[in-house]
């Protein structure tokens, strides 16, 4: 069996920088909150717990000297309360793109565009975007509840949560050209997830089957899975190596691909495993 | 013979505003000059002129106490050197949707946005936004010379000609969301050439046959021509009465439509001609 990895893969650069951070504040505090998990990987957030990053659901549940802000950005009000919080530090481990995103959606708000937000509504990110252009509106990426307001609109503001693929959003892009006067278009699409699932689409050319790690939760594995489903591969979703199929001994050319949360010594641990078979 | 004509055609707001304009300024001073014809209809322009309107190629060859400059807007170093000839008045005929496009170039320009035009470069109106946005790209309808800066480019703005087709400035502007950071689109595309074609393939339901009046030079009557080109009707583009085919004499339902430099009295005799079959 020959096993190959996508020429990128895993971690990307919110959430290697996220993870440094809650190791930095482990060094400094011994223990710390995150309000919610850090990331959509259960396991690494499991094992961050262990390490003493114990996640919490509200601000009322703090027990540590330093709460940390995950990748996905918290809403507004969220981190101003928690500056107030009587605790030692409050990091903000927003993405630096989410965090670009958050104050692009402001800066249409301000200028009086209407705000439109590619994204599922229900996901963090796009919710920690909408508390900085309220009533803005929210198209969900299969783009069918989308119910602009009847009539040209004057000036409209477009932006997509950062996990969102391009192709989505070129497409709301030309829908939306001849309902405003003047479109603003924020490409706010992570390149991360872009790059890992065009060399995802590489790897597919080359080997039969490909195993895509990632959580459960995690929105950008799931896309890069289904950027695969079009092609002429056998496609396996797996949370880590207890996941593998017994399907997949029938294959010669394994790829491995991961999403941006899923840390390195998972898809180390899938690795191992399919070489022992 | 059942003649029916659009619903919405011939002159246009723009048009209809330049008209008014050179006739109150012949009634003022009996001749003017027009730099250029003043819109893309040959028989018009030729009976203006005969009422005193005398076209002229450039500003060196005034010999009339005003001057009125085209629908389709000029250059800007071209109205500043009208504005010093030894004149009594420069009459502004530049289309109101024209001179909205060349402020939003001329913004786009002052912003640094990357300015992109999507319309004919030998237009004269491109040749009048050009000018308002220095070394802008412009991209040819058929979309095919587009030739983008290698890379990302941080700040792009998009507008269009005003007689371009909405689904061009669409296709443009979904392939320039992943080549920007921003991208800002005025859709400056006008409404009237978009009435007209919509009328026009309401009317390809009816009848058996269309006949398209317009100028040669007249960009949107062109257009106006090839949106029927798909539907299930028969379509002549002819300049008056007397371009009118033999051929005609075979349909039972025949439709009339009109660019927006076609005046009244053309589209009239068209009709009255096709009666009289």
């Amino acid at each position: 069996m020959i096993i190959k990895r996508a020429s990128s893969l895993g971690f990307c650069y919110g959430v290697r920088l996220a993870h440094k951070k809650v190791i930095e504040a482990l060094n400094k505090y011994q223990r710390v909150n995150t309000l919610g998990p850090l990331i959509h990987n259960e396991r690494e957030v499991k094992r961050l717990a262990q390490l003493g990053a114990i996640p919490i659901n509200s601000l009322d549940e703090v027990n540590a000297p330093a709460i940390v802000l995950r990748t996905h950005g918290v809403r507004r009000d969220v981190l101003e309360s928690a500056k107030k919080l009587a605790i030692k530090e409050v990091i903000d481990a927003t993405c630096p793109h989410v965090a670009k995103a958050q104050n692009i959606a402001n800066r249409f708000y301000l200028d009086g565009f209407r705000v439109v937000i590619l994204g599922e509504i229900e996901h963090p990110e796009v919710q920690s975007i909408l508390s900085y252009a309220p009533n803005a509106i929210v198209v969900s990426e299969n783009l069918q509840n989308f119910n602009f307001d009847k009539g040209i609109v004057k000036k409209v503001g477009l932006l997509s949560q950062t996990t969102q693929p391009i192709e989505k959003l070129k497409i709301l892009a030309a829908r939306l050209v001849e309902l405003s006067q003047e479109l603003v278009i924020a490409n706010t699409v992570c390149f991360a997830t872009r790059k890992r699932q065009e060399a995802a689409r590489e790897l597919a050319k080359e080997v039969d089957a490909i195993v895509v790690i990632g959580g459960k939760a995690s929105s950008n594995t799931k896309k890069l899975y289904l950027s695969l489903s079009s092609y002429n591969v056998a496609v396996y979703q797996v949370e880590g190596a207890m996941d593998l199929p017994l399907d997949l001994l029938k294959y010669e050319r394994i790829g491995i691909t991961a999403g941006a949360s899923t840390p390195e010594w998972i898809i180390e641990e899938v690795e191992s495993r399919l070489k022992s078979l």
